[in-house]
C-alpha cells in the first residue's frame, strides 16, 4: 500500500513535477511515480485509473496544453485526483488550466496552480487529504505549516 | 459500412450538433450518431474509438467545457477526428476550443470554430474528406460552395 | 463530528452553492453551512479556519470576482479546502477563477471548475476524499458514478 | 500526383513548418512545399487555390498573426485544408489560431495546435486524411503510433 | 467618382454596419455599398479590390470572427481600407478585432472598434481622410465634431 | 508643410517607431517627429493636436500600456490619427490594442497591429492617405507592393 | 470646498455611477458631479482638472472602452484619482480596466473593480482618503463597516 | 507617527517593490516595510491591519499570483490601501491584477499597473493622499510632476 501515485505523461513534465516528489519526501508521505500518457497509452491509463484504487489512497496527475490526463484519470476512478497544469510552450498554461480545471459536473479534478507553485501544492493537498487518515502526516504538515509561518516572520525581521 | 460518425458526450451538446447532422443529410452523406462520454463512459468510449475504423471514414465529435472527448478518441483511431467546440456556459466555448485544439505532437484533432458554424463546418470538412474516395461527394461540396456563392452574389445585387 | 463544512461569503452565492448542498445529500454526506465573508468578517472567517479541524474533514469555499475566501481559509487549517469558482457579473468567473487556483507554493486549493458544474463537483470531491476513511461514501461514490454511466448509455440508446 | 501540398505564406514560418516537412518524410507520404502569400502574392495564392484540386489531395497552410492563408485557399478548393497557428511575436499565436479557427459557416479550416505540436499535427492528420485512399500510409500511421506508444512505455518503464 | 466604399461580407453585417451608412449620410461624403465575401466570392473579393482605386478614395470593410475581408481587400489596392469588427457570437468580437488588426507588415488595416461604436467611426475616419482632397467635409467634421462637444456640454449643464 | 507627423509618447518608444521612420523615408514621404506626452505634457499635447492641421496631413502616434496618446490627439483634430500599440511589458501589448482601439463613437483612430509590424504598416497606411492627393507617393506604394510581391515570389522559387 | 468631484464622460454612464454618488451620500460626504469627456471635450476636461485641486480633495472619474478619462485628469492634477472601469458593450469592461489600471510610472489612477461594485467601492476610497483629514467621515466608515459586519452575520445566522 | 507602510508577502516581492521604497524616499515621504503575508501568516498580517490605523496614513501592499494581500489589509482597516499587482511567472500579473482589483462592493483596494511602474505609482498615490494633510508633499509633488515634464520636453527637443 502507498499514499500517493503522481502520474504524469511524459518525461519532459517531470521538470515540473519533481517539485511534488520533492515536497512529498520532505512530508514523509510515500508515493510512486508513473508514466501514462492519455493520448500514447490511452488503454494503459485507463487501466491504471480503474486499479489505483488497490495500491493508492490520492492520485496527482500532471500534464500541458490540451491536458486530458486528470480528467481521464478521474473518469475511472473513486480516488480524488489533483490536477497540475504543466506551462505549454506559447500559452503558458492557461490552456492547460482550462483543460484540466473545467470538467463537467461529476467528474471533479481538483485542480491547483500553473508550473512549480502548483507542483508543490498537489504535494501539500494530496498530504492533507492522507492526513484524514494518518495522523503522523498531519504533524507534517503543521510543521511545513509553522516552518512556513517562522521563515515568513524572520525573514521580515531581517529585512526590517 | 457508413461515411461518418457523429459523436458527442451528452444529448444536451445535440441543440449545436444538430447543425452538423443536417449539412450531412444535406449533402447527402452515410453518417451515424453516438453518445458516448470520455468522462461519464471512458471505457465505452475507448472501445468505440478503436474500432470505428471498421466502420466508418471521419469521425466528427463535439464537446465543451474541458472538453476530452475529440482527443481521446483521436488517441484511439487512425482515422481523422474532427473536433467541435461546443459553448460552455460562462467562458463560451474559449475553454472548450483551447482543450480541444492544443493537443500534443502526435494525436491531431482537426479543431472547427465555436458553437454552430463549427457544427456545420465539421460536416463540409468531413465531405471534403470522403470526397478523396468518393465523386459524387465533390459534386455535393461543389453544389453546395456554388449555392453560397450565387446567394451570396445575389443578397448583394438585391441590397445594392 | 461532521464531514463538510461549505461556506459562503454571501447569502447570494447560495444560488450557485445549492447545487453543492443537494449532491452532498444526495451522496449522503454529513455537511454544515457557515456565511462568514473574508471580506466582511475577516477575523470570523479566520477563527472559523482555525477551528474547523476540530468538527470537519473538508471545506468547501465558494466565492466570486476577487475570490480570496479558499485561499484564506486554507491559510488557518490543515484540512483540504475546495474553492468553488462563482461566476462574476461582467467577467464570469474568469477572475474568480484566476483568484482561487493560482495559490503560491505551501497554500493549495483544490479548484474546480466555474459555476453550478463546479459546485456540484465540490460535493463529489469532498465525498470522495471522506471515502478514504468511510467505505459506505465510497458505495455512494460508485452508485452516482454507475447512474451517471447507465443514464448516458440509455440515453445514447434512446438517441441512435 | 502528389499527396500533399505544404503552404507558407513566407519563408520565415519555415523555422515552424520544417515540422510538418520532417514528419511528411518519416510517413512516407509524398508533398510538395510553396511559398504563397495572402497578403503579398493574393492572386497567386487564390490560383495555387483553384488548381490544387488537380495535384493534391490536402493542403497544409501555416500562418501567423492575423493569419489569413489558411481560410483563402480554404475558399477556393474542394481539397481539405489544415491549418498551422504560427506564433506570433508579441501574442504568442492566439491571434493566429482565432483568424484560422473561427471560418464561419461553409468553409471549414481543419486547425491543429500552435506551433511546433501543430506543425507536426498537421502531417499526421493529412496522412490520416489520404490513408482513407491508400493503405500503406496507415501501415505508416500504425507504425508511427506504436512507435510512441512503446517509447511512452519505455521511458516511463526507465524512470520508474 | 465616389468617396467610399462600404464592404461587408454578408447582409447579415447589416445591422453593424448600418451605423457606417448613416453617419456618411450625415456627414454628406457619397459612398456606394457592396456585399462582398472574402469566404464565399473570394474571386469576386479580389476584382473589386483591384478596381476600387478607379471609383473609389476609401474602403470600409465589417466582417466578424475569421474576419478576412479587409485584410484580402487591403492586399489588392493602394487604397487606405478601414476594418470595422463584428461582434462574433461567442467571442464577442475579441476574434474579429484580432483577425482585422494583427496584419504582418506591408498591408495595413485601420481598424476601430468592436460594433456599433467602431461602424460609426469607420464613417468619420473615412470621412477625415477625404477631407485631404475635399475641404468641404472638413467643414462636415468640425461641425459634426462641434455638435458632439455641445451636446455633451449642454447635457453635463442640465444634469449639475 | 509636411505630410506626416509622427509622435510619441518617451524616446523609449522609438525602438518601436523608428520602424515608421524608416519606412516613409523609403517611401519618399516627409515627415517631423515629436515626442509629445498625454500623461506628462498633456497642455502640450492638445496645444500640437489643435495646431497639427496647420502642417500635417496625418498624424500616427506610438504608445503603450493605458496608451492614451493616439485617442487624445484625435479629440483634438480633424486630421486622421493612426494609433502603433507599442507592447507593454507583462502584457505585451494587448493593454495597448485595446486602449488604442475601444475609442467611442465620434473619435477613430486608425489602429494597426502591435509593435514593429503595426509601425512600418503606420508608415504605409499613411503613405495611402497621402496618395489620395500625392499621385508621386501612389507610385511609391506601388513599387512598395511590387517589391513586397516579387521577393515572396522569388524566395518561393528559390525555396521550392 | 466640497470633498468629491464625481465626473463621468457621459450621461450614460450615470447607470454604473450613481451607485458613487448613493454611497456618498450615505456617508454623508459632499461631492459635485460633472460631465467632461476627454474626447468630446478634452479642453474643458483639463482645464477642470487643472483647477479641481482649489475646489476637491479627490477626484473620481467613471469611463469605458478606451477609458481615458481616469489618467487624463490624473495628468493634470496633484489631487488623488479614482478610476472606475464602466462595463463596455462587448468586452464587459475589460478594455475599460486595462485602458484606466496600466498608466505608466508617474501619473497613476487608483483602478477599483468593473462595474456597480467598483462604483460604490470609489465612493468608499475617496471617503477613507477624505477622513484622514476628516474625523467624522472615519466614523461613517467605521459605521458603514460595522453595518457590513453585522448584516453579514445575521444573513448567515438566519440561513445557519 | 509615519505616513506610510509599505507591506509585502515575501521578500521575493522586493525586486518589484524597491521602486515604491526609492520614489517615497524620493519625494520625502516617511514610511516603513512590513513583510506579513496573508497566507503564510495571516492572523499577524490581520492583526496589523487592525492596527495600522494607530501609525500609518495609508498603506501599500504588493502581491502577485492569487494576491489576498492588498484585499485581505483593506478588510481590516480604515486607511486607503493601495495594491500593487506583482507579476506571476506564467500569467505576468493578469491572474495578481484581477486578484487585487476585482473587490466586491464594501472594501476598495486601490488598484495601480502591474509590475515596476505600478509599484512606482503606488508611491506617488500615497503622496498624493497624504498630501492633504501635509502641504509639503504637495510642493514634492509638484516638483516631481515638473520634472517629469520637462525631461519629457527636453528629451523631445534633442531628438528632434
Amino acid at each position: 500500500m502507498c499514499d500517493v501515485a503522481v502520474v504524469m505523461g511524459s518525461i519532459s513534465d517531470l521538470k515540473v513535477m519533481q517539485n511534488t516528489l520533492d515536497v512529498l519526501t520532505e512530508l514523509g508521505v510515500s508515493y510512486e511515480t508513473k508514466v501514462v500518457s492519455a493520448h500514447r497509452t490511452p488503454q494503459e491509463m485507463l487501466d491504471f485509473a480503474k486499479n489505483a484504487q488497490k495500491k493508492f489512497q490520492v492520485i496527482i496527475a500532471g500534464a500541458g496544453g490540451a491536458a486530458h490526463l486528470p480528467g481521464m484519470i478521474a473518469s475511472s476512478t473513486s480516488l480524488p485526483v489533483i490536477g497540475v497544469p504543466v506551462p505549454s510552450r506559447y500559452l503558458k498554461g492557461i490552456d492547460s488550466l482550462l483543460s484540466i480545471v473545467q470538467m463537467p459536473a461529476g467528474v471533479p479534478v481538483a485542480t491547483v496552480s500553473i508550473g512549480e507553485a502548483g507542483a508543490k501544492n498537489a504535494a501539500i493537498l494530496a498530504t492533507k487529504i492522507c492526513a484524514l487518515k494518518n495522523d503522523s502526516y498531519r504533524k507534517s504538515l503543521n510543521n511545513y505549516v509553522k516552518a512556513m509561518h517562522d521563515t515568513s516572520i524572520e525573514s521580515g525581521e531581517k529585512f526590517e
